[in-house]
């Protein structure tokens, strides 16, 4: 299973001092007065984390506008897909997606439906809905990762009517919501439906992937199955205190967005004028990126020996060699990207 | 699914002070300079943990007295249960036993053989051998909980034996291994078996139950496999430091077994004196009760009204509610609970 971040694997190549464009986090950092929080809930490290994650739980459903009841936690985003996936026989996605969404089903001997977009990568509800049988799970990212594309709001509408009367169910994987800009919120426009489970991370916006901390609105009935099956004390008190304390920091939200959404322009703008790439648009803080004359693995060479780490996409199921995706990073890093794709595509002359 | 630890749903009964008798953690504390490791490693929280943890898979290897390579990691040894779990199609337990034993293959939609222990609850060879089949996962708690009771080695080797004749696994469930006597080390004792996983946490015995982290010794094909379905990232990163620190302490080490030893004589001596009572001999950190003329409920009541938490074992597979598991704590706790059972013995004529 290859993912992003790996990068003490390559550490040897570069003097360890390499830029990590795999994994697409936050390039402000983790929200201020965390490190705080946890000196002085350190102590708790000797007794269990409250087994309910009540304080926790609270704190999210302010978040999410939503009932305490509705909300679920686990460690990281892909323990609620994994235990969601436990309750349906048979999976539809579409390709290219996260891989979780295929292996952890997989991994349970379960049934996956792969449906291949078409190469705009963009999701219409008529590539899926004559797929979906009842009691299917559909998982969907939202934004997608590798594509960076968002599900336009009629799309989502009209899959989730279609789920919602067949008796299938829908989880969206919004592990980057934050990150785009601000169209519409699931939770809110199908807030109450018994069809549903919207995830978020604490992982990508909050620049927290050491902590692990997943959380997700469903309907009741579904938190109260997940309670039957889902291991104990998932989230370790450091996520604990970590989820209580970085919920309410508003400014650092406002900030973040703002920030994402002018590097992002300004990575989109700058990557047209390297004329033997193609950047798709994307909605969040990554951008898959197609080699119109090249295989991820020479262009993967040629940037971490200039300390510049990208995510070769072949991994992902429906690309093939010719992709890679980037993450929208700080400025200066940015910018040193940029500066050796020029570099790169100069050298491809 | 009900678990000891739950303090929280209990604290309004008594101004908050409860002595949690219900989940068995080292008495001592955590070991000395975690909390500055932790301080000193903060920043790591904003990337991704190594996905591979070799830094600490290399620390626990040292520990097991295996190679790197045999080294798995869980968040909790729960998680190890679950993923080895998720291999085998049927699984084969004895009871009472942790129910997450059955819980996990459940959860799965897998079958699960339970064989009931006699009243003495001691395991001999005979009691599961025959019911073995090829390609089962045979998973034993050893010490066993909700028991107390370690496997005799000569027992184990049996078992294991057929085990290995039939190409089953072997699951052996040490996370209270510490506690005990120092009579046979499953690792060193089984080792180089290709059907054999043992695992051990970080939870009970180095009292850090906050931070989730088990680990085992498995062969290295089972090692491989699970690389393949296992989640990604599941050890948080104050986990992953923690890990890297307590195995160094020795002393730490000896002072806990000495400790728990002279404490678990004194309880089983104490116990013996209180007639309504039958206390069945242990060999780790907590102790198995049989109420002779009473349930679960009343003592309960009775103990979180004088601030004592203990377990109620109804809810152990294979128990009745005649049944109550308390851990072996400091003197101080454990003195006090002995006065109360006194007290509650002189109610009860």
């Amino acid at each position: 299973m290859k993912h992003g971040g790996d990068i003490l694997t390559y550490s040897h190549l570069y003097d360890g001092r390499i830029i990590d464009f795999s994994s697409n986090i936050n390039p402000l950092g983790p929200p201020e007065g965390l490190k705080d929080e946890i000196i002085k809930g350190f102590d708790a490290v000797s007794a269990y984390p409250d087994i309910k994650y009540r304080e926790l739980k609270k704190e999210i459903s302010k978040y999410l506008g939503c009932d305490v009841s509705e909300v679920l936690v686990g460690n990281g985003a892909v323990e609620i897909i994994n235990n969601i996936a436990m309750l349906f026989d048979r999976t539809v996605v579409t390709t290219p997606c996260f891989m979780e969404y295929i292996k952890r089903p997989e991994a349970m001997g379960r049934e996956v439906l792969k449906i291949r977009l078409a190469e705009d990568f963009f999701l219409k509800a008529s590539d899926i809905v004559d797929s979906i049988k009842s009691g299917d799970l559909v998982i969907l990212g939202n934004p997608n990762n590798p594509t960076g594309r968002r599900i336009e709001k009629d799309v989502l509408m009209e899959i989730h009517e279609k789920v919602a009367s067949l008796g299938a169910f829908l989880l969206l994987d919004e592990a980057f919501y934050e990150f785009c800009p601000p169209d519409y919120d699931s939770v809110k426009l199908l807030y109450g439906s018994s069809n549903l489970c919207v995830i978020r991370a604490a992982t990508k916006f909050f620049a927290l992937p050491g902590i692990r901390l997943g959380y997700a609105y469903a309907s009741r009935e579904i938190v109260e199955r997940l309670q039957e099956i889902e291991l104990p004390w998932s989230i370790n008190i450091f996520a604990d205190i970590a989820g209580r304390t970085i919920f309410k920091q508003v400014n650092y939200k406002d900030k973040s967005k703002e920030y994402i959404a002018e590097q992002r322009e300004y990575m989109l703008r700058s990557l047209k004028e390297i004329k033997s790439i193609k950047a798709f648009e994307s909605q969040c803080n990554f951008i898959l990126i197609k080699l119109l004359n090249d295989i991820e693995d020479n262009i993967f060479d040629f940037m971490i020996k200039r300390g510049i780490m990208i995510r070769k996409a072949s991994s992902f199921e429906g690309l093939d060699k010719s992709y890679i995706r980037i993450a929208v990073k700080d400025y200066e890093s940015n910018s040193y990207l940029i500066d050796c794709l020029k570099e790169y595509e100069a050298c491809r002359r």
